[in-house]
C-alpha cells in the first residue's frame, strides 16, 4: 500500500477556539429526571430550587445555655431564677423579667429574651423544687449566641441554579429546605473504545510473555474511573482491532445506545488510523491539531443512528493514544463537554495563580500543560520528564501548569496552576 | 430534672493535637482485599507495587512519520527511499543508510536509526512499485521523537507504595505495568446517626406542615455523600429519639457491624445529649472543646463488641449538630480518621497561599475555618456570613480559610486557604 499524500504541517487550533466549538455542539441537552436528593451527588440541577422555608424558621439558640434579658444581668455575677426550660423541638413561653430560661442549640429564643448566656460561663445554683437559680458570670452582649430567622435563607430565595453540579453540601442544603427529590439531567452515557494493536490487557498476557511491541492498555483503565467520577454511565468496548471493517461495526453499534462515543488513539495523521475513515464512512468528522502539548491531536464527530434524524445523533471524541495527552484532552475537552451536555454552567478548569520554583527555558509553540506539584515552601516543582508517554508524571503531580504558546518561566515567575483534584471530584 | 453540675468554660484543645490523638486510635487498620484494577478508584494501595516491566520497553516512536539516520538529512530537502513499514505493535528491520522506515505513533524504533521526522515536516515522493520515497523538508536532531526505553518505569521500580490513594491516573500507571488486580484496604463500614428531637426528613413532613422548632435534616445528606466519596460502606441508622434507652440500643447494634458510627448533634455540654451518657454506659468516651469555629464540640470514644477483645472495638466519632460545624469537622478530622484506618500515608488537607481581599478585623480565641471563594483576581472573596448554621456558605465557598487563634486579616494578606475540592476527590 503506497502512503497517501500527506498533508504538510497543519495549521494549530487555539485550545480555547477548539474547546468553544466543540461546547457549541452539545446539543441537544440531555433530558431531566427526578431523583433522590441522596442519590444526586454530582449530578447537574435541572431546576432552580425555590425556598418555601425561612430557615432558621425563627431566632433560636446556637448554644447550650440560659436564654435572658441583657438588661437583668449587666453587672456580673447576676442571679436570675430559671423559670423554664427549652430543649431543641420545644417552645418556651415569654420569659418574664429578672428570670433566665435554660436553653439548648436550636432551640426556639422565648419572647423577651435577647442574648443567650452559654452554660461555660454560667454557674448553676440548685434550689428545693423547681429548675432553681442561675448565676451569669460574664455580662452578655445583646444578640449574642442567637442564630436569627432567615440568616441563611429567606422564602422565595433561589437557593440553587439551574446548571450548578452538585456536591454534598449543595444536597444538605437542598435538603434543609425540604427537597427530598430534585431535577437533574440524565446520566451521559458513554461509550469507551481503544484502538491499537499494541495494546493488551493486563491480567491477560504476563508481563514475561510480552511480545516485543506490545504495551499494556492503560487508557482504559483511567478513562472509565474519569467517566465514573463524572457521573456517566460506561459501556467499555474494549479494544477494537486496527481493521476498517470491525472499527465501523463497533461504531455504529454504539452509536445506538450512547451519547458520546470516546475513543482513544486512532487520530494522528498517520493512515494506519481505521478510526477516522471510519466514522467518515458513518457521519462527520473534524480533525483538530490543536495547539495543546501534551495532546495535539484531537477529533470531533458526529454519527446518525439508525431511526434517522429523529433519533439525533451520537457524538464522538478521538483523542490520542498517549496516556499523558489522553488523560489531559479527556479533563481539558471531552468533561467540559459532558458537564455542558448536562447543562451544567460552570464546566471550564479554573487555575490559581502559583509561584514556579523551576525553570523552564525551551518555550514550545505550543500551549504546554506541564505537569507539577506543590512543595512546601508554597511553589511549584517540576516533574523531571515532561514526555507524554509518562504516565508517572500525572501521579507524582498534583495539577498542571498552564504554559502559553512560546513562553518560557524563570524561578520566582507567577504561573497558572490547575489542580487536578478540581478535575477529579 | 434538676440541672447536672456543669463543668466551667473547658480548655480548648489545639485542632493539631486533637487529630495527632485521633490518628493514633485509628487501630487496628482495616485488612487489605484484592479488587480489580478496574474497580480500585479511591482505595488505599496496601502493597508496594513492584514493575516486572521497563516502560516503555524499547526506545519507540513518539509521532507518525519517518525513521531516518540524521547523518543522511543535514541537509534541508534531503531525499531517502521509504525502505520499510513500521506500523505500531510490528518490529522493523535495522535501517540501512541513505533509507528512512515509515513509521508510527508507538512503534520500536529499527536499529541505526537515531531521529523521528514526523510526517507533517515531510514530502512523500510516490514511486511505481514499493514505498516510494520521502523528502525530509527540515534537517532532524539527534533523537528527536524519540521515547526512550525505561523513560516512564524501569524493571524493579515501585511505581505506587503501599498507603497511595488511588486515582485514575494510578489505576492508568498500575494497569501500564500489567496489573490487573491490586491488594487494597477493605472499604470502611460506617454507621450514620443523627440526634435531636427537632429533626424531621425531607418528603416526611412539608415545608407547610413544619411544626415550630422543626428543622429538616440536612446532615443525613451531606455526611452520606462525603462518606460514599471517601469509598465507605455506610449503614444510616437515621434519627434517633433523645432518649437515653433508645440511643444505647441503637449504639450496641451499630458496634456490632461498624469500623466507625458517626453520630451528629448530641455532644455539647448541655445535657439534652443523650450520645454521651450511652457511650458511656457501653464504653469510653472523650469531649474536646476544639480550639475551632465552627465545630467546637468533638467527641471520641470507642464501644467493646459483643465477642469481646477478640472482636475488637468499634470506633465513634461524636459531631457537632450546626451543618457548618458538622461537616468541616468531618473534613478535617473525621476524614484523615477514615484515611488512616485504611492504611493511607497523605491525610491530612495541603492549604495553598492565597491573597486576601477581603478584612477580618475580630479576632478568635479558636482558629477559625473562613468560607471563601477565589475570585477572578486571583484572590479571595469572604461569604457574608460566617454562622456556623449557614450551610449556604459551603456551597458559595469552593474552600475554606484556615486563620490562627487570635489573628485578624488584612486585606492583601497571605492566608492559608484549603480548597475544597482537595477534600471531596
Amino acid at each position: 500500500m503506497a502512503d497517501s499524500v500527506t498533508p504538510s504541517r497543519p495549521p494549530l487550533v487555539a485550545l480555547d477556539e477548539a474547546l468553544a466549538s466543540l461546547l457549541g455542539k452539545a446539543l441537544p441537552k440531555l433530558p431531566a429526571e427526578s431523583v433522590a436528593t441522596f442519590d444526586a451527588d454530582g449530578r447537574v440541577l435541572a431546576q432552580d430550587l425555590v425556598s418555601a422555608l425561612t430557615v432558621p424558621p425563627r431566632d433560636n439558640s446556637s448554644m447550650d445555655g440560659y436564654a435572658v434579658r441583657v438588661a437583668d444581668c449587666t453587672a456580673p455575677g447576676a442571679l436570675l431564677q430559671v423559670a423554664q426550660r427549652i430543649p431543641a423541638g420545644t417552645v418556651g413561653t415569654p420569659l418574664a423579667a429578672g428570670t433566665a430560661a435554660r436553653i439548648f442549640t436550636g432551640a426556639q429564643i422565648p419572647g423577651g429574651a435577647d442574648a443567650i448566656v452559654m452554660q461555660e460561663d454560667t454557674q448553676p445554683v440548685p434550689q428545693e423544687g423547681g429548675l432553681g437559680a442561675v448565676r451569669i458570670e460574664i455580662a452578655p452582649a445583646a444578640g449574642q449566641w442567637i442564630r436569627r430567622a432567615g440568616e441563611d435563607v429567606a422564602a422565595g430565595d433561589v437557593v440553587l441554579r439551574k446548571g450548578e453540579r452538585l456536591t454534598p453540601a449543595a444536597l444538605g442544603l437542598a435538603a434543609s429546605v425540604g427537597f427530598d427529590r430534585l431535577q437533574v439531567a440524565r446520566r451521559p452515557r458513554v461509550a469507551l473504545l481503544s484502538t491499537g494493536d499494541e495494546l493488551v490487557m493486563p491480567g491477560e498476557v504476563a508481563p514475561e510473555a510480552m511480545k516485543p511491541g506490545a504495551i499494556y492498555n492503560s487508557n482504559r483503565f483511567f478513562m472509565r474511573a474519569l467517566l465514573h467520577r463524572l457521573g456517566c454511565e460506561v459501556n467499555d468496548l474494549g479494544i477494537v482491532p486496527d481493521k476498517r471493517e470491525a472499527t465501523i461495526e463497533a461504531l455504529r453499534g454504539a452509536a445506538e445506545s450512547s451519547d458520546l462515543i470516546i475513543t482513544t488513539g486512532g487520530v494522528s495523521v498517520g493512515e494506519e488510523d481505521h478510526i477516522k475513515a471510519a466514522v467518515q464512512a458513518l457521519g462527520e468528522l473534524q480533525l483538530w491539531s490543536l495547539s495543546m502539548k501534551p495532546g495535539k491531536p484531537f477529533a470531533y464527530g458526529s454519527i446518525p443512528r439508525a431511526g434517522g434524524s429523529a433519533q439525533g445523533r451520537c457524538h464522538i471524541t478521538g483523542l490520542p493514544g498517549n496516556p499523558v495527552s489522553s488523560f489531559l484532552t479527556f479533563l481539558l475537552l471531552v468533561r467540559p463537554f459532558l458537564l455542558t451536555l448536562q447543562g451544567a454552567s460552570r464546566v471550564a478548569p479554573e487555575p490559581v495563580q502559583m509561584r514556579a520554583d523551576f525553570d523552564w527555558p525551551r518555550a514550545d509553540r505550543r500551549r504546554e500543560f506541564l505537569r507539577a506539584r506543590r512543595n512546601a515552601a508554597g511553589g511549584l516543582d517540576l516533574f523531571a520528564n515532561q514526555s507524554s508517554g509518562v504516565l508517572t508524571s500525572m501521579v507524582w503531580g498534583d495539577g498542571v501548569v498552564d504554559n502559553p504558546p512560546g513562553q518560557t518561566i524563570q524561578t520566582g515567575d507567577s504561573v497558572n496552576f490547575i489542580p487536578l483534584a478540581s478535575l477529579l471530584a
